[in-house]
């Protein structure tokens, strides 16, 4: 098991969980079963990881073996993009539901401040980023017309509803996550954001601090997801497996460099959801408070190695690939 | 007369503006009477600068005497943080128009993407940041629960009763900028932001071009502007008037820094809105585009200063100033 915090309506979450994406859906079923006997209890999937049924089989399999019961997991999933609409917001947590064959989700994300135009489950799902063929070859992104405060306002229909226990947003900017406070009902509980040494979101993390929000970490490990997927900047960006500052800590502390990372995000009271196919390893991150605890002297040297690097930049979409809004 | 810029809406805003920010009121009914009779037709006004009765009292002089015609006037004013619920939209409006003796606004801006707890008329005008003494001298600033689509849609109906002939936002950061466009029903005609040689904002920039909003850049010469309100990080910064570059491009079109300055913005197609209490420079910012065209490496070179460097940053506000949201 791992370190938990008590989220700001009463839940406790696990702060370290397994991140579902880019778990291969031929994989991700014996996956999920084995995290959670090694004692994973949190998992963060969305819709658009295109894994959601897989995800659900493991987490049966253990409930059907009498390893956990549902009331012991964490389950996330997100929203995604072109389900925008309020009146797509439901559906869309069905679906994700009836995949996972779950009753109800522990935390659901809006998986970005995007809102592209919908398309049904029957033509495409998960539906990705393009509205059909002939805007994908173009790389044309068409929008739907709705405004973030309003799919966040459906919700919260769902935490009524017991469909969910709890909301989050994910891929905010700070004045999107200052615009959600002024106009929601009920609060957020996490913020999921793009956060490791290179990108340390000092103001954002603060700001969460101070309004109870729990701040949520992926990409941990920095560029090391976007080499996965070919991306430029993330392959001539240095790994910070291999970054000076990091392995000194490491060395010092006689444990592997990922573990420094983590614990570091840990330590900032921020939860992280790595994943990884060694068991050692996955047992290595969830057991992270007990292998090493870094000093304040660490945490600020890491924290030091800040170059406000965002590899997952939604300008790049946005810019690029919106000829025009409307 | 300066260039002009067709807005989204067809109407026709001057790329050179007179800046009432910290104009004195003794001295205001003058400065923007003179300013007319220089030809300038943009002010860019807001209730929070504490002198709009005067810029109202120096555009009735000049129209009185025949100079011009209100259909000749840009008059700009924002909505102050305090009115951002609402109901109190159209109160501010009108009172605006009522201290300026005007029928209706050219453009209406949303002030900050920020939204503080309403403070009657009656208690303070304009209010500033504090909800009252004793939060004054504790620093806390209290928020009003509203969202900014909701501000926004109530801005609209502005338009719809012809108070104002457009709407704008200011200090909108990208991702706000982008969900004003999703849930909007009337475009934002501009957004007014910070920009300067020290912050370029590249992205926000061609984002707003390439979705036809007009961009309008306040404290165009960086840290002068913050200086005079005796802010840490202006006095530490090099001015810009004195930077090798700006000199060296001056020297070469033998025309001041300031100059250089500007004219580097409107050349961007960014509207510009300097003050200066000297007729002489006052003229020579309206024309300066009859005074100098910079190349395109010129342009490139005084992009290239660019360091992210925010002088008017909100977090700092946020952050340092509310202890807990709600």
């Amino acid at each position: 098991m791992s370190e938990t915090v008590t989220l700001n309506n009463g839940l406790t979450m696990p702060l370290v969980g397994l991140g579902c994406w880019k778990i291969s859906p031929d994989i991700c079923a014996e996956q999920v079963y084995e995290a959670i006997k090694l004692g994973y209890r949190l998992f963060d999937g969305a819709c658009d990881y295109g894994n959601e049924k897989q995800v659900g089989d493991g987490i049966r399999r253990a409930i059907d073996e009498g390893i956990v019961k549902r009331e012991d997991l964490f389950v996330v999933s997100k929203l995604w993009n072109t389900y925008h609409d309020p009146k797509h917001v439901k559906l869309a947590l069905q679906r994700t539901l009836d995949d996972m064959k779950l009753e109800y989700l522990d935390l659901y994300y809006i998986h970005f401040p995007l809102a592209f135009k919908f398309v049904p489950f029957e033509e495409r799902y998960p539906p990705g980023f393009y509205t059909g063929a002939e805007d994908a070859k173009k790389g044309i992104l068409t929008e739907e017309k709705v405004a973030l405060i309003d799919t966040y306002r459906a919700m919260e229909e769902l935490v009524d509803e017991g469909l969910t226990k709890s909301i989050g947003i994910s891929n905010y900017a700070g004045a999107l996550v200052q615009d959600t406070l002024r106009g929601c009902r009920i609060k957020p509980v996490c913020l999921q954001i793009e956060h490791h040494p290179y990108l340390t979101q000092e103001k954002l993390v603060e700001y969460c601090k101070l309004n109870g929000i729990q701040v949520v970490a992926y990409s941990s490990f920095g560029p090391q997801s976007f080499v996965d997927i070919d991306q430029k900047l993330a392959k001539h960006t240095p790994p910070l497996f291999d970054h000076p500052v990091i392995k000194k800590i490491a060395q010092e502390h006689k444990v592997t460099t990922s573990q420094v990372i983590l614990r570091w995000a840990t330590q900032r009271g921020i939860a992280v959801i790595p994943k990884s196919a060694h068991k050692g390893r996955l047992l290595g991150n969830l057991q992270i408070d007990q292998a090493v605890t870094l000093t304040p002297k660490d945490l600020e040297e890491i924290s030091s190695l800040n170059k406000n690097l965002r590899f997952n930049d939604t300008w790049d979409w946005t810019i690029s690939k919106f000829p025009s809004f409307h």
